[in-house]
């Protein structure tokens, strides 16, 4: 630990760009800051938000050249004099990056309020993946049972991250309507035995969704397509309803009405991450570390497609942004 | 007060139309509740929200025929046998329109919470006036301080709305940046000597926008513009601020992106009068009902073009659709 390392190999983007064009580069490791720990990361996934960042798609954009990489876990290997940094020490953490460099390097710089510490019967696979979407299931239904919501309507509904706050309604007694695309999904989704499947490209959708949102009082919408679908879904819901925007899949932002704000008297927010984590107590976060991990121990399935070493990772990327169906990709910095 | 009407004269509209056409006819009036009072309609204004309604371009409509007219004045003749009914027995009082007829008649029946008595020292001219705008700059400068917003954006600021919340935000020492839409309202206003006047039109509106957000923290727009507008102060607000769309001048509902929501974390919400009364107590109300009269006592000059009788009103509000910078028209159903 008295020798730490100063420079490491990463991956870095110069501008953002369709082409998907990666450096694999030496850079300097940033000094720690008192309340900062060095991470030794192991593995580092590519999410579909990777891929939105790194073509300029993901409404936020950090000052170039940078390294991308959501989320990834690894070992503490440093830490400022700070209780809170001084307390991972030694820890393997998931870590969600920050303002400025990623995950997809040997090394990231990170606040503990960034990372949660996971134990040992948690594997490196599943560590790594700990943060975005279980993270994001925890916080949203912390959002739905803070706001007093009985019944969640979820657009997206086949999405890991989905299954996930289906699990977590379920364990707290909440009702989630299911939304999808297609019909092939909304009958998947039945036949596994799921009640309060819509198709939203069925004919009968508006009126069913009406009808549901009624019965139900549906009063909170989990929102990761934006633009019509919002406008169509608040619609649907009763008063005073709270629509929580975490995902553009649309491409748009969401659409809403002076009727939805002013005579339906609903509200308008967005989740993000980043600012959930920075916003809650470390003992908190460590509290919901811990549901994180009985969240990945259940039956979620992670299909991998590969785990290359860093400086063969884009090809791998490439793959991955072909064909997401194969399953993840691991970036795997330290791998032999 | 044992020989109560039945029946009262009123203007109606049988669908929403450009024509402005009313029909002058004869209604029964509805029976009382026991938590409701019957109110002699003596002054009823013709706003532009009351135009924007008959026309059909409100956002909100009420089943038809209906009695138009938002608010007005007039004295409680009857009274359920609810204390709060009873308790404005024989007062002068402002009232709003709720979900059924409105105030452009002989008689109107409301709820408590549609209704604050004023004092005597108030003209008629002035209580007719006392709900819509007073009491929307009440509420949305209490919704300024619960927030703890310390500077507040509004739009539309010529307005006779934004001038009360001006007059109100400066008791309270919450600073207002102030936008108009052309270069004459905006040297008026400055010449008036009201600091942070800025026109939307000018080409350096969105540099000095977002300059003057940033040094002052504006946290809160209330927006009566709504569209583009909305997207555009936004942009310029600091992170976490929160947008209060309570019009829709521009036709429009407020233009949101992912960034705004997601990134920035702001939040849209609506407001409606009708929504914040019916959350508010009586006793709050009657709070306000004083503020809202002390607020009207101020030099808040009211032009008015004039005031005609039920049957004679039909002219009178063609001629207000026409030309509003001539003032008011207000509307005496029981003139002789």
């Amino acid at each position: 630990m008295n020798t730490l390392p100063t420079k490491m190999h990463a991956l870095q983007i110069d501008t953002y760009s369709e082409q998907l064009s990666f450096k694999y580069v030496e850079k300097e490791i940033p000094s720690l800051g008192e309340n900062e720990v060095l991470i030794r990361i192991l593995k580092a996934p590519v999410n579909p938000s990777d891929l939105a960042f790194v073509t300029g798609n993901y409404g936020f954009k950090k000052d170039l050249p940078v390294i991308p990489g959501m989320e990834g876990c690894g070992e503490v290997i440093a830490a400022g004099s700070h209780k809170d940094a001084q307390s991972l020490l030694g820890c393997n953490v998931a870590c969600i990056a920050g303002e400025g460099d990623g995950t997809w390097a040997e090394y990231m710089v990170a606040s503990p309020y960034q990372c949660i510490p996971f134990s040992e019967s948690v594997s490196l696979e599943k560590g790594a993946m700990l943060m975005v979407n279980p993270m994001t299931a925890l916080a949203l239904i912390n959002i739905a049972k803070q706001g007093g919501h009985k019944t969640i309507i979820q657009n997206a509904a086949s999405s890991a991250l989905s299954n996930m706050i289906r699990f977590l309604a379920k364990q707290e007694g909440l009702t989630v309507i299911n939304i999808v695309r297609s019909r092939g999904q909304a009958k998947a989704m039945t036949k596994a035995g799921m009640p309060y499947v819509l198709n939203s490209s069925a004919k009968d959708y508006q009126e069913k969704l009406h009808s549901l949102c009624t019965e139900l009082h549906a009063s909170l919408l989990l929102d990761a397509v934006a633009g019509q679908a919002t406008a169509d879904i608040l619609d649907a819901m009763p008063e005073a309803s709270t629509a929580v925007v975490y995902g553009g899949l649309s491409g748009e932002g969401p659409k809403v009405s002076i009727e939805h704000v002013i005579f339906k008297n609903h509200k308008i927010e967005g989740f993000w991450l980043a600012h959930y984590l920075k916003d809650t107590q470390v003992e908190e976060l460590k509290n919901m570390g811990e549901q994180a991990q009985v969240l990945m121990a259940q039956d979620f399935e992670i299909a991998i497609q590969s785990q290359p070493k860093l400086e063969y990772a884009s090809h791998s990327i490439a793959a991955y942004a072909g064909n997401m169906s194969r399953g993840k990709v691991l970036i795997s910095p330290h791998q032999e």
